[in-house]
Formats: C-alpha cells, structure tokens, sequence
C-alpha cells in the first residue's frame, strides 16, 4: 500500500512537505474560486439559498444544540445550529474570570488534582449522555487531554458539576466514551508512561519507554440517576498511544473500540518513528465481558492517588475527594476480553455505523480507508483467525475482519460521521475535504472542500443510533483567509454543510472559540424544557448564606473576617463595612436574592486579586480577599441589572493591621441622612 | 419634571417597580407579537430580506469589524458586522487559559497593579485612536473599571500592548476617551474615594464620605507615532460619580465632557440617596485650556503609586515599571477651565453629535432628553449666565445652554449614537427600545423595540466625526427568552439595525460574550491591509529564544532549569528531557520556528498549575513549572498543526529531589534506535 509517509521519505525535503500537507489547501481535489465549494448553480441564487438555510429571525430560535469542545481552552461552547450562534461558554476545566469559575470559594475545588490545582486543560471530546444508543439530553461528559480528568455537564443548568482525575493515565485523549445506556464512560490513555505499581515512584529512564511504558484504559459507572461518576476499574494494555475510541452499537453494544498509533514504541521523534509500521491496530475490548471478569474476581489493585471533585447541590460548592487505590484487568488473564486488528497505518479516527455492524478506521497516513465488519469479527474470534498476539493479546487477521476498503477517498482521512440514510462521510485533513461514500458498496458518491485543513465532523446523533441527517459540522483546523485579518492568532473555523440531499451544500461558516475537537448536537426540545431558569432561595443550602436581608451581618473570628451579604435591584445589604484591616482575609459571600430568570448580580472588589463572581439567582457564592494596604475600596455590581444598577455600590473600609476600628457595617435600616429615605425594607 | 423617581415614591412597593423597571418588557412601547420589531410588511418577505442583508457567503469577508467591550469578562470582543460571527476574543484585563495570557512568563506583568497580580477586571469602553476626529485604524483604547487602568490593544496584532493604572480613581468608569488626534485619552473616576494627598494612608471613616471623599479625571497623553501612553496630569474634580464621557468636536474640540451623578454625595443606599436632586451636572472641561495651565505651573504633585505595563517589542514580553507621583490641577484655580451644566436627573449618556455642536445627555430617570449648544454654552460662559458655583466650579444656567429637550422619548434613556445624516438614536433602557429623533427639530420620527433592555447603542463611528449611517447595533442588558435557554446563566444580546432607510429596521440577534457595554466599529480596510500575519524570526530578541533547533537546549544552574526549545511541524527540540528533580524551577522556553500565516504550536505539560501557551510562528514564550512529584510528565503541542501533530510530543523525566541523574536531552541529532530514521536536520 503506498501510503503518504513513503511520499515523504522518498520525494522532496521532508519538512517541506510536511508544511505542504499541513497547509493542506494546495492539495485541494475541487476547490472553487469563490471559496463557496458549490459548484453548478448559479452564486447568487446558491447564496440566498444558503442564506434563509441558515438564518434564525430575531426572536426565533435555533433547531439544535451542539456543544463544541473548547480545545485548548478548557471549555465547552454552545452553538446554536443552523446560525452558528455562540449561545454559551461552559467553563469546565480552566479559569473563567467572566463568572468566577476557578476563583470563587464554591468552584476553586473544582479544578483540585493529584497534581494541585490546575487552572487549564485541553478539552477534546464532548459526548451526550445516552439512553438506548441515542442521546438523551441529560449530561454532557468531556475529557481533559493534559492532566488526565473526564468531567459532567448538567444540561439542566449548562453547569460543570463534577470532575474525576484519571490514574495511570499521560494524555486522555481517546476519552470519554459512553456505552449506549450509560453503563460506563469509557477513557483511555493517549501517551504511555511508568506506571507506578506499588506505590513507589515511577521515575524511569526515558531509554527504558520500549520496556517499561504501558497504557491504560478506565471504566468509569455511571449513576443511572443523577449521572455521578465512579472509577470502577481500568484494563492495562500495551505501551502503544491509544489515540480515539467508539463505542459499538446493536450486534456490537458490548464492546468499545481504540485506536493506536506507535505501535513502533518510538520514544522519540514520533513524527518519523510512530509512522514506520505499515500497519498499527484497532483495539477490540468487550466491556461487558470485562466487567463480568472484574466482578468475578480477576482484578488487581496498585496504589493510587487521584482527585474526584463534585458540585454539592445544597451548597452548590465544590468538594473533594482523594482516593488511594485502583483496580486493574490484565488483558492476558482475561481471555476473550480484548483483540488487536491491524489497521493501516497510524490511525486516528475509530467511527461505528448507527446499525453496529461496520468500523471505520481512518488511518491519517493510509491512502484508504478500512471497513471491518462486526459479524465478521464475530466470526474471525470463532475461529481463531490469528495473526500471533501482543502482550497476550491476540491480533485478528486483516482480510478475516475486513468488509472492504473505501479506496482513494482523499489525503489523510480522519473522522468519520453517519447520516442513517447508509451514507458516511469523511473528513481529509491533507486534501482538505469532506468526502461522502455509501456503507454498503464503500463507493464514494461526493466531495466538498472545506476550509482548511478539516478535523472532526459532526452530524448530530452522527455517532449514535438515530443520526439527524440534516446538517453536518466541519471543523477546519487552519482557518487563513476565511474572515477579516485579526493578527497572528486566528480563529479556527467550523462549516455547516446541508447534507439533505444527494450533493452537500456549503452554507455557512463560522468562526470558533479556541480549537474544537469533536461536537455533539440534539435537537432543541430534548433539552430546553429541562433547562432551569434560578436556583430556589429556599433550597440553597450554602452555610453562609442571608437568604433575606435581616440575616446579613459582619463578623470577624480572628483575623478572618465573615461578611454575609444579599443583593438585589439595585442594592447590596450592607452596602457600608468597616473595621477590616491590612492583612485579614475576608470572605465575602453574596446571597442573590433575586427568583427571576435572567437576573444575576456581579460582585466585585477593586484591587482584590481575584476575579468577579456573577452570582446567579438563589445562589450564594463567595471571593476570597486579602487586602495588602489601608484605604477606602469600593465594591459594586458588575452585571448591569436595573435602571439604578450604577448606584448599587458600597465601601469597604481598611485600617491599619492592629487598629482600633471595629467592625461595623450598613444595614438598610438604619435612618439615613436622606431626605425621605427610612430604611430599604 | 415628572421623573420615574417620583413614580417610585407615590406608586407601588418600590421594589416591585425597581424590578418592572429591570425587566423593561412590560413597558415597552411597540412589541410585535413575532418579536420582530418589524410591523408592516409580510415576516417572510422581511425575514428573507433580512437574511440576505447579514449573511456573509462562505469565503467572503465581513464589512466592518466591531469590537465589544466584554464587561465583567475584561476582554474585547471582535465580531463581524453585518455576520454578528465572533472572529476573536483579544485577552486584555484577565488571565486568558485559552492562550496563556496572564500565565505565562512574558504575558503576565501585563496584569501587575499597585494592588499585586490582579486576574481581572470589568471592561466597559473601547475607543478607537482617531485622526482629524475620524477613526484610524491603528489603536484600541479601553477601561479597566474595577482597578482603574487604561489599556491599548494594537490593531496591527490584535495583541494588548499596554496597561496603565490610574491612581485617585476608583471605578474608572467614564474612560477613555481620545480626543481627535489622540493628543489625550481621558479617563474619570466613578466613585469618589479619599485621596491621599501627602503620602500617608486612605483610611477613612465612611461617614466623612461627603466631606473627605473626591474624583479625579485623568490625562493620558499619547505618543503620536508609537501609542505608547503617559499620565501628564490629573484635575481633583468634587466628590460626585462620574459616569460617562464625550469629546467635542469642530468647534468643541477643546473641550471633554462628563455625567455625573450622586451630586447629592450619598456615601450609602445610592439608589435612593443619589436620586434625589432634580439635576445633577454634565461637566464641561477645556482639556487644552488645562494642558496649557499645567505647562504654566499651575501643578500641584502628590505621591502614587502606580504600575506602567508595556510589551517590549522585541522580546514581546510585558515589563512592568511603578511611578511614585502624580500632577494635578485643581478646578478652583484655573479659571475658564471647568463648568457645571445642570443635567436631569442622575445622567448616564453624554453624547456629542458630529458637528460638534449639540451635546446630548440621557438622565436615566428623565423623562425629556435635555440637548445643549455649545455655542450657547460659549456665550453662557461669555455672559456669566452662572447659577451659584460647586468647589469653586460655576455653574451654568440650564435655559442659557439649552437648544431644547426631545420630549416623551421613551422611559429610561442612557446613550446617543448618530448617524451622520441629521438623526439621533437613544437608547431606552427602561421601555426597551430605540428611538429616532431629528437633530433640528428634536421630534422623534421613528422607535424600534429592542429585547430587553438595552443599553448602549454603537452605530460605526456613531461618535465621531464621520459615522458609517448603515447599522446600529443594540447591546442589550437582558436576554431571557431570546435564543435556547442555556440554564440560569444566559449570553447577553445584540441586535444589529438597518438605519440605511427612514425606518429601522430589525436585522438580526446575534448572543454575546459576557456583558458588552460600549462598542466600537470601523470598516474593514482601515485595519485589514496592516494586519500582521507572523512575528519574524529574526526580529526575535527574547533571550532565551533558539532560533534554530541547534540552538535548543537545557541547562541547569543551581534548582533553576531553563529548556530552551524550538517547534516547527510536527516535533519539538528537544522532545526528551531527563534530569529534571522535584522542587525544580523549570521554565519551558519555547520558540515557533514556523515563518507562515496561521501556525501557532501550543505547548503544555501535564499536570503543571498553569495553562497552556499557544505560540504565534516566530514567537518565544515561556511556562514556568515546580514539579511536585518524581514521575514522568508528557508535554505536548495543543493546537492541531499538521498530519502529525498527534506525534507532536515527548516526554519530561522528574526524579527525586537530590537524585544523580543528570541533565540530559534529545537533539534530534543522534541516531535513534528506529529503522531509517538519522536525524531530523
């Protein structure tokens, strides 16, 4: 098989043309002078087309949610689709400043690992919550790729309320991947590394990653009820990357599917040395099996040290917790429960068909793409259509597995995504397009550009059961000149593409917050009726919370100082402190009193070395301050709330470390040097 | 004058009016049951109209950039317009994990304050630099509000480029505000605090507020060529808040004005208290009389203390510097420099119309909108038409400076645009609409609903000499049920407007990030053709920059490692490093070797308690890093850069703290152990 690396050793300089097939652009198979990719009809009719296709009118709403990994920023973005609206950051594992995410009392907890606290990850692959093979609008799981950690998502409130740490996992990327009723999460690891079996260190020569390198992959139990996360065992497998995973669907539900790369075991200058084999594999693991072995005694267990952080409903305040073991099967002392199939050659995107039966494997260096077949699988394990083992496990012959090839469908397909019409479609990152071909004779029947340089593809329910064939996502890794200049740092670029219809339709493009990775879309109504509008005052449980004026106070407790506060238009209760000095730390928590939707309250401090926190209605949340020098600080609300929202402000007064002020602040009621102003209650 | 703040008294329980006030809905005018705002023509034919007018074709470019303030974000956001598509948020006052502003080791002494390291703040006015009163496309001024500081974002990088703080203010809320060659930026203070005249400390009692409390205005002069900014002087204004500002222009372009409010000096429940004197004052102050008397000695000098953040452009890291004093004028000893307007009630807006003539101020409790002459104000001035004196200060008579007040406008004004053809558009933030109103006349022709609650008001330079009379955009305080619900915590919105015609017309909601106040726009060619694409390589001055791969390496010098690497498609140098113990300092310095457009590589290292950084091609930059556990820790490239950018990755060994293994790393050079592979140079 030539593949694209053989170009590469054999034709011009290599890092020139690894900068020609990152460009992508020049290798183009059907570009059109206006950028626009529709070829036939005329621009203008196409573009107006296009244009009703995709526009919402004011007051209307989009047909589907999807949710965007953030990538590099940590965060989950909310897209309305068809308009390509952004309706919402959610911040998940990074600091978020615009609410206080990562720097108020309640959420700081949240971003706790093994390793301290984090402020930042890489988010990759966001994946909705399941219910027989289809979504179910319940919870968005995503993964943290750099400090390995899978996290949930409440689409009842679009808010982060639970992160778990992953042990013996480096890079956690092929990660999270939900069986189709939310039996298990499934994460695996992306680089190998030592892993630290008794306890000790796991401080080992880099010479030694051949030998001593290994991979993981978790299963974590989902609580069918309210989706709270547990680490129920991992699967220790061979020192390969394990790159992305899928879960299997109908025939195939009970199993879950990895690729890898670096089979090689290079250690270094992977570019060359993971892209010498010709062929790399698709991992097979049967998860039920698995979890039958792991109930039937099987496991081991090795010390651990790894961080589960939830968000406590009453208190809506994070907490942690630090557990010190994990469980673990050994592939071969659990027969049956894992197969390698050779997959040409480093391959990247793992996609199963909503009927289960085929697995495509988009090898980024290959120059087709591989469909296996489940029953054929099935059958190749009856068999025992052998190729010898790994590790112990056995690799299964290529042709016993194999459906067939989709052949020359491109340069360095990657992702691949289904329409429940028995159409795929493919993404190529080199050649810069999205290419259609049919599952049952894998002929391709169509192509687009896309701009450039694409990376996943989404069709929402794509990788479930019951796609909605209607729209697909492009998510284009290099975006150059696709909108007005904005420096060096561009936005990545996603593209909406109608795929109704025989031919795909370009329709609009949209630039993106950091870099998405994987999507998920679901039509409207599976989430929005759920969505909660404020959070109830008489359920907030916070300890300090004044869930009416009358109970805020200021006290002080040593050098910490307590200042119960309340907001509510236009005004803060107290608005007045004094008696704080140089040196205390201060807690400020602020009660919204507010039980209307859309009517938060922003609180902050000037000069306080934190953020704001934007307290949503019925919540209470809390900044932390330190304050360094005496004088007078204002604080005020940050959310412009009220016709009288720039008179919602007060003082805080700090003396002197050691002075005699003593505490004393406003509160409402008091007679005010105000003509005709008595008291605000 | 029958005002709002009446009704308050006389009707219904105050609060329950404060929130019909919040929610604006109820009040409105003219609401269509589509939420269109279009009544007339058929919804679809407009809808279609509609689309067309704001779809911008796959490959095509947005017509005007617009940049929104973020608010309780601090950053700026770029959208296209007439798109609405985010193209980019810019990091400015907060700590950014997407890119690693505000974490890594050449961004952050950008957010160095006389407080300490401050992660945030409220970001409220961009302005664009003018020249002969039109934009220019060079430089974007904008306010931190929360710890008053001034920043300038470059248009050539979309990069900030320079942080100021602003000592004597609290609140720096009316700022800043460029004259019509940037000869200043000028930036007042919101709330009055007590200013420590003689280098002593602040620390005062709340009660003394309306004696001991004062504002300032600050004067920011401008280097014409670089932008580079410097605090000439300040004026010790009375311990009102001021709110908003304006400059002249033609024949007021000498002159600054200001809204106060609170001129009651309410040092508590301001939402009362400083709503209760009929007028309050527009400001009026000669900025070029001022800067000819503090050339003329009439300076006084206080100490500050205060921080000066500049990028240095040929490390481009930030470099902090602390000044010690600061000049200042007082009012009462510069005749002609500074007058008082009286100005219904509690004024928000102050907005001068192109010509320069008319200033026009929105009291937020009003029920007319007051429009003033500055030729009148001139011969008021002249004639001595002074009604008493505040702080030395006279104060005009309201007849002699009025041309007349636009009556019944709507509940609530707050701001001003123009549209360069006769017409102002205020903002009406109570009855949630736009209202069109004629300069000669003051007769209102047009009002347009806007959901909900709006605040500003941006027509493309709508506030300065030139304005582009195509589109306004309505930035709006509340979104309810405007787009799918996203939880408790909703995007703001904005609405784009069509004002090309007598009739505005409602094109598009477009959600935002965070909370835009003020915006501002300027059409594409004016920034597009000077965006800069890459940093040279050769312009590289940052000292620990390789500028070659054999330049990389890691070297140790006590408990500090510095790694100097390089990144170019798809490996770093080196991508092994061993040596490294816990407790180490280790900075990662990382230089993209990469020379072309849209080539960022982002580095990251598990684990580590900071973000990621995203390197621009030809950049240095720098994660700091104290490994708290022996191990070994992947590090990686984040930004999806070329068909091998998964192989993009290698490894950092920790050992123990005192351990023998000594410094060593991979070059890329020695011939590794995998078939063919000798060297990557």
């Amino acid at each position: 098989m030539e593949t694209l690396i053989n170009k590469l050793k054999t034709a011009a300089p290599k890092a020139a043309l690894l900068m020609a097939i990152a460009a992508g652009s020049a290798l183009q198979s059907c570009s059109k002078s206006d950028g626009s990719g529709n070829g036939g009809a005329t621009a203008d009719a196409l573009s107006s087309d296009a244009a009703s296709a995709v526009y919402v009118a004011p007051g209307k709403h989009d047909e589907l949610y999807s949710f965007l990994s953030g990538g590099f920023n940590g965060q989950v973005s909310v897209y309305g689709i068809p308009s390509g609206r952004l309706l919402k950051i959610i911040p998940v594992f990074s600091q978020h400043a615009e609410n206080g995410y990562g720097y108020n009392e309640e959420t700081k907890a949240m971003l706790n690992t093994s390793h301290g606290f984090v402020p930042w990850d890489d988010l990759h692959h966001p994946k909705l919550s399941r219910a027989n093979g289809t979504t179910d609008g319940r919870w968005l799981f995503v993964n943290g790729n750099n400090t390995p950690r899978v996290a949930r998502i409440d689409l009842k409130t679009f808010e982060t309320v639970e992160i778990m740490e992953i042990p013996n996992s480096a890079g956690n990327h092929c990660s999270p991947y939900p069986t189709n009723n939310n039996e298990y999460v499934i994460a695996g690891t992306r680089f190998s590394v030592p892993l630290d079996m008794k306890g000790g260190t796991s401080d080992v020569s880099l010479e030694n990653y051949e030998k001593e390198f290994r991979g993981s992959i978790s299963f974590i139990k989902i609580d069918p009820k309210e989706g709270d996360m547990e680490l129920d065992f991992q699967i220790l497998v061979p020192g390969f990357d394990y790159d992305l995973a899928n879960g299997g669907k109908g025939p195939s539900e009970d199993w879950v599917f990895f690729t890898t790369y670096n089979s090689e075991k290079a250690g270094t200058l992977k570019e060359i040395g993971a892209s010498q084999n010709d062929k790399d594999y698709l991992a097979a693991i049967n998860w039920k099996l698995a979890a039958k072995y792991a109930k039937e005694g099987k496991l081991h267990e090795m010390p651990a040290n790894y961080y589960h952080n939830k968000m406590d409903k009453g208190t809506h305040t994070a907490k942690s917790t630090v557990k010190k073991n994990v469980r673990y099967l050994l592939p071969e002392e659990c027969p049956g429960m894992m197969y390698l199939l050779p997959a040409p050659k480093s391959p990247h995107g793992i996609d199963v068909d909503p009927s289960g039966e085929f697995m495509v494997v988009s090898g980024k260096l290959a120059s087709a793409i591989p469909v296996f077949s489940f029953a054929k699988m099935q059958d190749a394990i009856k068999n025992k259509a052998f190729d010898g083992e790994k590790n112990g496990i056995p690799v299964l012959k290529y042709e016993s597995v194999l459906k067939g090839e989709v052949k020359e469908p491109g340069l360095g397909p990657l992702h691949t995504e289904f329409d429940g019409k028995g159409n795929a479609y493919t993404s190529m990152f080199v050649s810069s397009e999205v290419v259609k071909w049919k599952l049952n004779d894998l002929k391709v029947v169509d192509r687009i550009p896309v701009y450039y340089s694409v990376g996943h593809l989404m069709i929402p329910g794509g990788d479930t059961k019951e796609p909605y064939g209607k729209y697909l996502v492009a998510m284009n890794k290099i975006t150059k000149d696709r909108y007005l200049p904005t420096g060096p740092e561009l936005a990545h670029a996603a593209q909406l593409i109608d795929i109704s219809g025989e031919k795909m339709k370009l329709l609009l493009d949209f630039p993106t917050v950091a870099e998405p990775h994987y999507a998920q879309a679901i039509v409207a109504n599976k989430v929005a009726p759920n969505s909660v509008k404020f959070h109830k005052l008489d359920e907030n449980k916070h300890p300090q919370a004044a869930r009416k004026e009358s109970e805020a106070n200021v006290t002080r407790k040593g050098n910490v100082v307590h200042a119960k506060m309340t907001s509510i238009r236009s005004h803060f209760t107290p608005d007045n402190i004094e008696g704080v000095q140089v040196g205390d730390t201060v807690y400020f928590h602020v009660t919204n009193l507010e039980q209307d939707w859309d009517v938060p309250h922003g609180f902050a401090v000037m000069g306080a070395n934190t953020s704001e926190t934007l307290i949503m209605p019925g919540a209470t949340q809390t900044l932390k301050w330190v304050p360094k020098k005496a004088g007078v600080y204002p604080m005020y609300c940050t959310d412009f709330c009220s016709a009288l929202h720039q008179e919602m402000q007060g003082y805080i007064r700090v003396s002197p470390k050691g002075s005699n002020v003593p505490i004393k602040f406003s509160t409402g009621k008091k007679k005010q040097n105000i003509p005709g102003v008595a008291s605000t209650k």
